[in-house]
């Protein structure tokens, strides 16, 4: 389902990156093929309709997921964002922002389960009702607070995801965009 | 670069949905192979590093870019959001959320740029400063009012995207998930 990273991309798969509300999901690598009380998957489609390009690397103190914090605060740890060289020009302007949105991928996570139940509530109940990192597109979004800019690295506060995330996407905050 | 949809889908391709911040861009079909003073276009990787599923098709009154706001409001028109059979289930308890994240995919905007020129600033910028649906991954994420669920719909206020929009991800807005 995934394509194959270029041979110039890190190896993701090295790198778990389960992220958001990962405390509230709690599983770990060894446990996603199996069902907790509750819990139904689906078959999911034979292909996908669209494709992500990973456009760098979310470097944050979070080495597992049971390190990482439930929720960003933009009390937090500064945190790393290391875009590709490819990408260097679109970061022009980006220091005139104070506030931004990032998108990240939590490749790790199974895309499968249609209802949940997260091991911190035992309670079952439907993937959209969550947000949990387990659902049809793994896809995460935080608000963060811009520290700095330094030649293609992005230092934020507000992360909550693991060391080695892939980056989707980087842009102003609805509430930070120029007029 | 994308994968071709599925039998079962809906033709994607003949709905244009380029959506948020449109109205800043306001590129058209037409004149997506142009490019303004001061942008500039990069050849994009060969191929992307994971797949998104569309899961479901987005209503709105908008249907053409021009029409479409340019930004969501929870005043505006109730829009219907159309989940894709497969996933019904995972709208189990979605109802006992007010506020939604919905993430969708502007799958009509060129992904090349990484300098943009507004046709409404006319000033050059990086494309990561901007909210532009043109960037390497065009994902968009508007926070809505939930209105009501019904079967597979679920109708909502604060979307500003085009009619047949491909939904990619439905989620309790951070400050509505339960505790």
């Amino acid at each position: 389902m995934e394509a194959a990273a270029s041979n110039q991309r890190r190896d993701w798969t090295s790198h778990p990156s389960l992220c958001q509300s990962c405390a509230a999901t709690d599983r770990t690598a060894e446990t996603e093929t199996e069902l907790r009380i509750g819990e139904i998957a689906i078959t999911l489609p034979p292909q996908p309709d669209a494709g992500v390009y990973f456009i760098g690397t979310i470097h944050t103190p979070w080495r597992s997921r049971a390190d990482c914090p439930k929720r960003g605060s933009i009390n937090g740890p500064i945190c790393s964002i290391a875009l590709d060289e490819l990408w260097r020009v679109a970061l022009t302007g980006l220091a005139d922002h104070r506030r931004l949105q990032v998108l990240y991928w939590m490749h790790d996570a199974r895309r499968d389960l249609v209802l949940q139940t997260p091991y911190r509530t035992g309670t079952t109940t439907g993937t959209f009702a969550l947000r949990s990192p387990v659902r049809p597109n793994p896809i995460a979004s935080s608000i963060v607070d811009l520290v700095a800019v330094d030649d293609v690295t992005v230092q934020v506060r507000g992360l909550d995801c693991l060391d080695g995330t892939p980056l989707i996407d980087l842009k102003p905050d609805r509430t930070s965009e120029q007029e």
